[in-house]
C-alpha cells in the first residue's frame, strides 16, 4: 500500500524520506484549538481575523479537515481546510493552509485529497474553490480546472 | 423614491412601463413550491434535478430569495437565487434564475440586489459566484469583478 493510501485509510504512518514529521493524521472534528489555527495562519502571513467569527465559520462549514503532525502524545496542527456547501450539489473550499515547514512535501496534496474524499463521500458533485494565482497550478495537478467552459469566478465589491 | 428603492423597502409596486407584471414581491421564506421552482428552471432550459436534493440544498442554503409576480390573490414564481455561506466571512450565490418572460426588464438586477442586501445585512463581506460566460457582463454591471487580483474560479473533476 502506498504512503498516501495508508494515510487516507486513517493508519498513522511514518515517512522515511523526511525526519521533519513523524506521523501525519487527519481530523474532521471541528473542535479545533482556535489559537493553534491562528498561529498556523500567522505562519503563512494571513491577516488576522476575529476568533469569534472564525469559530462561527467553522461551526457553519459543511466539512472541516485539520492535519496534524503527531509525535508521541503531542500533536501539532500543520494544515487546515474547510468547505461550505448546500449539502446536496455544491461545495466551495476555503482557507486551505499548510505550515511553511511542511510545504513542498506533498502535505497540501494530502490535505486536499482528504477534503475532496470527504465531500465525495457526502455525494457532493460540484467541488469548487477560488485560487490565488500562485496556487492555480497546484490545484490543476489535483484535478481542478480553471474557468471550465468559460465559467468565471466573480467577487462582489460595493459599487 | 425610485422604483427599485420602493421594491427593496418591501412596498409592493406597480410599474408603468410594462403590463406583463403587476406587483413584484420578494420572499426569503424557504418554504418554496418545488414544482413551481422546477417549472421555472425548466423554462430557462436547466437540466432537471431530483426534487429531494433541491429541497435539501434549499434547507442548507444560508439565504434563499424568491421573486414573485403578484396579481390579486395569485402569486407566480418568476425568479430565484440562493447562497451558501459559512455565516461569517464568505457566501457563494447559486441557481440565479429569472423566467424568460421577465428577462431584460431589470428583474435579474432586482433579484441580485435583494440577495446581496440580505447577505450584507448578515455581515458577509465576501460575496462570490461562478458566472457562465453569457452573464459575466450582467454581474459586472452589478459590481462583481471577475478574477480579482488573478484569483481564479476552479472546479474539480475526477482525474
Amino acid at each position: 500500500m502506498s504512503f498516501w493510501k495508508r494515510l487516507f485509510t486513517g493508519v498513522e504512518t511514518t515517512t522515511d524520506s523526511d525526519s521533519v514529521y513523524d506521523r501525519i493524521v487527519f481530523s474532521t472534528n471541528r473542535e479545533i484549538d482556535l489559537y493553534e489555527l491562528e498561529e498556523l495562519c500567522d505562519a503563512v502571513g494571513w491577516s488576522r481575523r476575529p476568533l469569534r467569527k472564525v469559530k462561527k465559520a467553522i461551526e457553519h462549514s459543511f466539512c472541516v479537515v485539520s492535519m496534524y503532525n503527531q509525535s508521541n502524545d503531542f500533536k501539532h496542527l500543520i494544515g487546515f481546510a474547510r468547505a461550505t456547501s448546500d449539502h446536496a450539489f455544491n461545495a466551495t473550499i476555503w482557507d486551505v493552509v499548510v505550515h511553511p515547514e511542511y510545504q513542498g512535501k506533498g502535505m497540501g496534496k494530502a490535505l486536499m485529497e482528504k477534503i475532496i474524499d470527504e465531500l465525495r463521500a457526502e455525494d457532493i458533485s460540484n467541488i469548487t474553490l477560488f485560487a490565488d494565482p500562485h496556487v492555480v497550478d497546484f490545484y490543476r495537478r489535483l484535478g481542478f480546472v480553471a474557468d471550465p467552459e468559460g465559467i468565471r469566478g466573480m467577487f462582489w465589491y460595493p459599487e
